[in-house]
């Protein structure tokens, strides 16, 4: 099956892609930026680092993270991160649904894998 | 502008994306694989090698040498490698005009950039 994959270029610095929007989707999931990270085998760090990418090309942040009470911090996703997943999502099923004719021949001219 | 970048994954190994098109492009448009590396800042054995996968992944060549000849040799884009060019091109098209309204309601939330 041949199938996209798309990157939004946000601005020169900043792509949103698979890897960002599968970490947003972890944070929703985890409740946490390191759990999110952990689960993507990315260290909290680099996890960070691309949240506050994101956080600082928009006008509002997409992740917020509150400190103490009983689980000890942790961070959501916005309302604002989720449309943004959502926009996301959307673009990538429509891009490959305009895109399938032409991928279909490409998968037809493909050979096949050996093994 | 928020704008789109496509790769179109042929097999577990082999991607096609914005940089290998602009290759194939080169080639036809400069009769030589090093002439097109060279126009993109890739080196010969860089350029051979994009090439090369490119050719492996599909049943037919894109890219064919030719070698001897008052040029001293040359590489030609295969009618089936500009037909390969045409698909990319017209899945970028494609997805972005039907990614369009996502990636101008994300152009709008974008902060802009400073200086």
């Amino acid at each position: 099956m041949v199938t996209l994959r798309v990157r939004i270029i946000l601005d020169d610095d900043t792509l949103l892609g698979p890897g960002k929007v599968a970490l947003l989707e972890a944070v929703a999931a985890t409740g946490s930026i390191s759990a999110a990270g952990r689960s993507l085998d990315m260290t909290f760090r680099r996890a960070w680092e691309l949240i506050e990418q994101l956080n600082v090309a928009f006008h509002q942040p997409l992740v917020e993270g509150h400190s103490g009470g009983r689980a000890g911090g942790g961070a959501v996703l916005t309302p604002f991160g989720r449309e943004v997943v959502q926009h996301y999502r959307a673009v990538e099923a429509k891009a490959q649904a305009a895109a399938l004719p032409h991928l279909e021949a490409l998968a037809a001219a493909i050979r096949p894998p050996t093994s």
